[in-house]
């Protein structure tokens, strides 16, 4: 997992996940949770079975690691964005989508792993990782309801909002390909226009 | 698959899918196209394996079939709102989101599988059925690049607002219950002043 600084919210090195975290996402992100075996994940990883086993008591306890290391990058983002901006629901609201943007940008596999397998969570874990996703959507909700206070923001709807904010910036993982036609700069500019548009900045 | 009439697009009765298509669309939701074996589509499907044989030839074709028709019922209804719309940039684009919206409040295990198993499509049969999902973008490009030329939607960037508006609508499916708070019609009524926003309307 990485844990950015406040300053580094923006920059994206390649995932830093431990190894047997990494090998999960591959598979999971390819074959599905159930898809998947022991045998496949320490294939990938490049551990025997029993070697899988050493660190993690099942494929469970592996996807709660896994989604939970992809929540906590994306929280821990989120909070060093906010903590980068000047105290005014505009440029909270900026920094926040620009981050929440960025993750689902050059996150895109932890994105669909965490979205789709949601399902595949036993239901004490389920609860546990929603929990934390409820954090990083209360986040938004904080932000957008600050700017409707302040006035700065006109949406009569200040929670459908918050929440179509965060659809539309996870929504990007599943288009987004670092080759395609917009510069990641270009894309968060029109998006941060678009998200201006959903809580009528 | 439903087809329905003009006059029928907003009217969601259960699916009517042939039997091995439904019974597809129960496994992969649950566990995925990957952790699905014919042998789990037979039992949930109350037939036999050479039964399910009888119909298809592999779990791909099934795959394939249950994907195409779900993108059919979806691409059907936006021909059918369309239709019933006066032609009128702001009145096509209202009834295109109402439609979309609906699909994804009341096709919402469709949904999740259609989004989540495009990996598993095999190149040629993905080829096809992104081409049939292209063919639904395109008609939310073309209500919103209608509406900035007619002048009632302000936004500088029609194809990422068209695209936006499409993430939203989708993005119901994965939240959206039939006993939660907001009745469909209140939820129409806030997501069309959402998507509105996204364009500038």
């Amino acid at each position: 997992m990485t844990a950015p600084g406040s300053a580094d919210w923006r920059r994206y090195d390649p995932p830093d996940l431990p190894r047997v975290l990494d090998a999960a996402l591959q598979c999971f992100a390819e074959q599905g949770y159930h898809g998947t075996s022991i045998r496949d994940l320490a294939a990938t990883a490049g551990l025997s079975v029993p070697g899988v086993y050493h660190h993690y008591r099942s494929k469970q306890e592996i996807l709660l690691a896994l989604m939970m290391a992809v929540m906590d990058e994306l929280l821990a983002r989120s909070e060093a964005a906010l903590a980068s901006a000047p105290d005014e629901p505009s440029a909270r609201f900026d920094v926040l989508v620009e981050s929440l943007l960025r993750f689902h940008m050059f996150r895109r596999q932890q994105a669909f792993v965490a979205s789709s397998e949601i399902r595949s969570l036993a239901p004490e874990n389920r609860e546990a990782y929603v929990g934390r996703r409820d954090t990083q959507q209360r986040m938004i909700d904080d932000v957008v309801t600050a700017g409707v206070e302040a006035g700065v923001f006109g949406t009569p709807y200040p929670l459908d909002a918050a929440r179509a904010v965060s659809t539309l910036c996870v929504g990007v993982a599943s288009w987004y390909r670092e080759d395609g036609p917009l510069a990641p700069d270009e894309l968060v500019a029109r998006h941060l226009v678009l998200a201006r548009g959903l809580v009528q900045a």
